[in-house]
């Protein structure tokens, strides 16, 4: 009386769990609605996931998710590379390049600072933000802190203001706190964005 | 100003829309989970979902999915094969298998009848179930349609008493309204699928 399914099935629907937002109900659904071609092709999803890695670099210079190294943003002769926006992930590049309103480049942390999960700047891409600004000196640069207005991303944006305190021409500014705090930068919509930007304050 | 992701992360978000139940906004999260290695291993979830239809097959007996056919409910010799409980979905079988009141064996249907969707018995694997009881005459059957407790389940339980009405060595019962009507079977606890069954009726 084994209540057992295919192990082709099994395997799918245990990759599928370890997804964000996905538990085992809704994993069985997708799998069988996968499997009786009601929704995604199967390998065409597949085939997708195997190239994912294979055909995505870091861009060297803001460390964002790309095709190419420099980045498209990066290569921009029209961005002010004196300009640079500090963002967690690379969605959240995805949401100011929607307000149109960024004409400078880009720092993508990966992450925020988080000591109950044990992530400290080591495991952001902090050290390569401070080479990169050391290298644009002695030309003036602000560096716009755009961390999450959570607990993690502000006291992400203030360890980031001291560890480049030392550096005398980056003027580092703070996204406004127009986003309700606790919220999450990569659903906010672009008018919110926009006066977040605009409100930005010195620290 | 592009807000443009790369190719192949546009390729893997598109494909996860297209999955029951996720969202732009979820695609998008699972998307960037996967490749920062912060849940499933993409490719381990790419390799087995192009695995996924090249390793089943459907039971020629039962039309569930299977790794072989006969399946290995349809193989086992303890199984009373003049019994026959009709379901909707594999995912139906394993809801049963799980109360361990299933002496028979099992037919799946793969879907309901729906004509707002266009879905008809031929679409349905209703040709198969009629010609599998002509086989078992003129030993006495008992067909138990376990249909869904819903508008489209309890339509293909009727057209299902219809179409074997004929076949005088088939008894044909229904699982008993323990269900909740409008409820989907898949979600049931194991006690309330006992119940149900236990109060199955003649038609």
């Amino acid at each position: 009386m084994a209540a057992r399914l295919p192990a082709a099935l099994e395997r799918v629907i245990g990759a599928l769990q370890a997804l964000p937002g996905i538990g085992p109900k809704s994993a069985a659904r997708i799998a069988f609605s996968l499997l009786g071609g009601r929704s995604a092709d199967p390998e065409v999803l597949g085939q997708s996931l195997l190239d994912l890695r294979r055909n995505l670099v870091e861009c060297a210079q803001c460390m964002n998710v790309a095709e190419a190294s420099p980045c498209p943003i990066c290569a921009d002769p029209r961005r002010n590379q004196y300009q640079i926006l500090v963002v967690e992930e690379p969605l959240d590049v995805v949401a100011f390049e929607r307000t149109s309103d960024i004409t400078g480049v880009y720092h993508v942390l990966h992450g925020v600072l988080n000591p109950v999960e044990g992530i400290g700047p080591e495991r952001l891409r902090v050290r390569q933000l401070v080479e990169r600004l050391r290298l644009l000196a002695p030309k003036e640069v602000e560096l716009i802190l755009a961390t999450n207005p959570s607990l993690e991303g502000e006291a992400t944006a203030t360890y980031l203001h001291r560890a480049v305190e030392e550096l005398t021409h980056v003027k580092v500014t703070r996204i406004a706190r127009g986003l309700p705090v606790g919220g999450d930068l990569e659903y906010a919509d672009e008018v919110t964005l926009s006066q977040a930007l605009k409100g930005r304050r010195q620290y």
